[in-house]
């Protein structure tokens, strides 16, 4: 693996690099660290890597590793840079070869998206996003059970992302997580709802198998100064008439990270909650609430391939993350032994999670300027 | 306290004499519990009360007592029947010069509201609005900080009422609950959003001291052949620019009676949860989260004066149902007195809260219907 | 009813009064409030009673009610008294005629207990002991679980029952509570182990319907200067085999009245937690964890009975305490009535409780006191 | 690191390297990964190892690594094996100047651990035992806390670990945990107590600073024909009159792996679960119980230093174990450079501890033993 960004100061690339290591199938060989070349040596330095693999630049990386033999240059790019500086590596190490992992949202907006869309298709590459909030175990329990019928057909969805951090202008200060997160020219046309809003979308949509046919949005903008949305308060309407609601937040003083869902179906209703992952609620018509646990009883094996270790030991947020790493490790072996992949391992976002999610912020922007009721998604 | 209403079968009749004998400041003395005589005089009967207070109507009821002598007759009237038999024994109450007690929503319609609110400014009678929620302890702290600033300028309002009791056809069967509720002659033009809804929206404005002012709806009847909505997704604005989501059902499959609320300010969060009413949880930027609970340290007086026993005693919805009834029999005391009651004690929902709930009802049904985004509440 | 005790800063006779008359089958008809005349008399006008019925003593009240015509007098006598005040008017109760409803623990002594015994054996008259906790409608639906075998043979049982408000010498201050349960003169031998250990030893042994057989205990006074002991930790063994603990503080800083037992068998465990008692937490071998709820599904009669409200409605602390005061009312009208009674309403502790309890407390003390490990119980 | 133990089948194995990896600081380089050459070459295989430092035994390993030139060879050896054999590799390492990371219990009984001790001492290497509980962030900061008096004077220690995945007898199946942790050729002289009562132990007197000096044990063996305790009930006595409780069970049916803590001062008290181990409760007199949370508000640097993610981000299990091997390498990387490690990274359980839970393990099993109350510890 090679990473474009992740040097000092970043938050994501650490966590990239975390979830790559953790279960002993990814190297990371090379890196372009920084848009400063000093800053990328310093960084690769820290990281293990040989000076002549850390390099100035993702063009430099690109280019250098393709010209190495086989089994020794890097198999795939892992892009860990702010939103507007996704789109010119992913398409570079797709036209030269490599697989990509890219962070979310997939790019700085629509043309970008299809772009890519298109050179993934021609490709043929695989191309994940890193959505990591769906890799967890019980995400895909809840997934399995939509799909079996467990709950009957899905009436409605109510899924939450608030957070807390932004509450005040954290931007002004040297936090860099905020500066360019709040950037329209970094972030795009969305704050909260491009930064976690996608999240919710993407989670709402993988676990009920439904998509969002038409929504209703209500942004706002809080903390005065602030250029984009810090909060967000939309209706759903999905394709198979069930009806919800989404709201992200970066102004719900007081909350830490907590995206959480809960669906209800004709016969009875899941919740499941990020901050405590390895639980899925189970409710019933008249009969007892069950709490599913990772490890516990009769998993779905979709559940079970995504766990590592027994009962009551606590897995979270960098094993979620790893989870999407560990996929696409083992998908681009297969690739390279000749092989098929366990479809269970190829169960990761790609580029078109990443097109529904740029959809979803245009469309939300949208609605929100617009004075009709309902957006077609 | 006369009672209207109540007879077998009925659940909230029971529930309002328990609210009101709990202190041992209320004393049943008569009433006409149900339209069929003989089914009153068994109620009255089995309620040990003496069979010439147990009357044929409400009408009776009124007249005779009126025609006692002060001190003997009742002191005033609860109103405990479905929705469209509200306003008649309540209109009567009110001329005759009865206090009364009423069971939400307020009436049938709007213009009923508007008639009784008429009739409450000019008697000057008490007039009670079983709003319940609003009356167990941790909701008044809640407000008492909000009022006070503790959490700062109100941004966000998350209120929410899932129940699943309704997620099948209940009222084909005899339940008589279900029935009524879902019989657009005795609920009114509202199913979930009145029986529920109004709940949640009395909640949110009782605790932030804001008022709606506009909102977008999207009302559902999941249950075929149902004749009122049963879930209701609404987007909301407040007066002092906060943004909100409150959502109402009673197809939530697997939720018992789930109302509960979060509020954002500047400074920090509340939330409440009426399934685990005596606690409430602060959040603050950058400070451990708080669970405050009745009994513990420095309350407001407000929570403390509807609290009967220490910490860790567990009181319930009963015991704040009888808050409601303590109050206004501590304000009828002092009327008879001829003493100004405790402001404290003066906290209940009045017919002010009523004509709100209506006012809710006929906005969220006429912005359900409309291809507007925002209807002025 | 008439009570003995319960005048003015006692906290348990509001408690039994609020109990009694939340269903509306009680009445309070008269009471010796305090031993002090004047104060009796002040009690008694705050609670509406008429002044002939209030009473200067507990002799005078039950020598005046025995002479009132039969349907007139009180039914039954309410003890509410600090425990060195519960044998004699309960002694002269029984040998008056009247049943008795006594708080917890039975009395002073075990040569008190077991005389009390004797005479309630002798008039076969009723004798309720208030342990409130095992009224609660979960608790009785753990134990018909057990009795039916759901969770196999019993091996464990963990109970807990830590309080926080004895953490510092709160008996200096003018605190009535703390002052009499501090004083081995009023208390009796045992501090926290007979005012809230009691409670413990009799939810585990009610739950689990076994025995304990013998016990291995370290009792502490942590409070300088206090006079008896403020916590115990309790090894036990069960005549069935099982093992378990069982402790109790006063001093666990923070807690405020946290109850809770959990017990394993071969196929399953049970835990519930007095703080929220709505719920019983059933856990299984390799199966998802129940969260069983009050109105929730198929539950044992014998909780449906103990339950007033729907789903979701709480109930708490004083519904529980109501429990035994209605099922009391329940059999002395059966009596009156010549009628054999539900046995579901004959589920109240009786004095063979009561002398678990006192044997409990003499037991537990011998055992802190002694070198050897085991004390038969 | 070169690894002992942790072939197919093994658990904690694989734990170990996950941990190792997961900070990017440590590369597995070797290992004898069974005592089966086949099975530890395919182990190795699958980790992607050379042929050649993949040895037929840890001896093997040993000697061959400490003939490779400094700079190559491992730093340290990882111990992953049952019991019995943690005391030859790691005595075997220690003569030969390898560190040793090793999982608990120390080895198999006190001679040996004693002998550890005191070539630990001599050779002034590095020792750490793996009880990794002790590492998760909320229990520094817990540690810290009663370190610095926030709670007061520490009264009451409730220490609890209920498992329950042996509530039949799975060694009679193929399950290899079961099959060697109840075997005491294997595991020692204790079952339960041993596997993870010393994990309890260890975290009782690591966070409250405390040591105990006498217990009284009441040791059980439910499991028909089972060798070893499969539940234990303790009862404590610490060094400043403290008191205590630590149960620790096998055969809690439907239990996972709650390890939990409460610990009560004069002031405060602290909980903490290691099923949600990014809280720490923290409650009071009379004042709000707070819910401390890793990544939020001024925590002990202790506590940050073991944290990798912004707050609401769940670590886990992995990541507390992480924390002893991210420790191990920069206190070992400091010795390669000469320097004196930050204190905070010198904080891992050592050989002390491996002897306190060794002496741990004698007492229980002498005190369950005895007649006698209490036995020293």
């Amino acid at each position: 693996m090679g990473m474009v960004g992740g040097g000092p100061g970043a938050f994501i690339g650490a966590v990239h690099r975390m979830a790559a290591a953790l279960d002993g199938e990814i190297e990371l060989v090379c890196g372009a660290f920084s848009s400063r070349p000093e800053k990328s040596k310093a960084a690769g330095e820290n990281l293990y890597l040989p000076s002549d693999r850390v390099y100035d630049s993702y063009k430099d990386m690109i280019q250098s590793e393709k010209e190495l033999p086989e089994g020794e240059r890097m198999d795939f790019v892992s892009i860990v840079t702010p939103n507007h500086l996704h789109f010119e590596p992913a398409k570079l190490a797709l036209e030269n070869g490599f697989h990509v992992v890219c962070d979310k949202p997939l790019c700085f907006n629509m043309d970008e998206a299809l772009e890519l869309k298109e050179l993934v298709d021609k490709t043929k590459l695989l191309f994940a996003l890193t959505h990591n909030y769906t890799a967890y175990p019980m995400v895909k329990q809840a997934r399995r059970m939509i799909e079996e019928g467990a709950i009957g057909k899905v009436r409605k969805v109510v899924v939450e992302y608030p957070q807390g951090w932004l509450s005040t202008r954290l931007e002004e200060s040297e936090q860099k997580q905020a500066s360019w997160r709040t950037d329209p020219k970094r972030s795009g046309i969305a704050g909260a709802m491009g930064d976690i809003g996608t999240h919710a979308e993407n989670l709402a949509e993988y676990i009920t198998g439904l998509q969002i046919t038409e929504l209703c949005a209500d942004l706002s903008t809080f903390v005065e100064g602030r250029l984009l949305d810090d909060d967000g308060n939309v209706l759903l309407r999905f394709d198979n008439g069930a009806k919800g609601i989404l709201h992200a937040s970066q102004i719900s003083a007081g909350e830490e990270n907590d995206l959480n869902i809960r669906i209800y179906g004709e016969k009875g209703g899941l919740e499941w909650r990020q901050m405590e992952p390895n639980s899925l609620i189970a409710k019933w018509l008249d009969q007892p609430t069950q709490v599913m646990r990772t490890g516990v009883g009769d998993l779905y094996p979709e559940a079970t391939a995504h766990t590592r270790i027994p009962a009551g030991h606590p897995e979270g947020y960098l094993e979620a993350f790893a989870n999407i790493y560990r996929n696409v490790a083992l998908c681009v072996r297969s690739r390279l032994n000749g092989e098929t992949p366990d479809p269970i391992y190829e169960d990761f976002p790609t580029v078109d999670d990443g097109i529904r999610g740029m959809r979803f912020i245009e469309t939300v922007v949208a609605s929100s300027n617009s004075d009709q009721k309902w957006t077609k998604f």
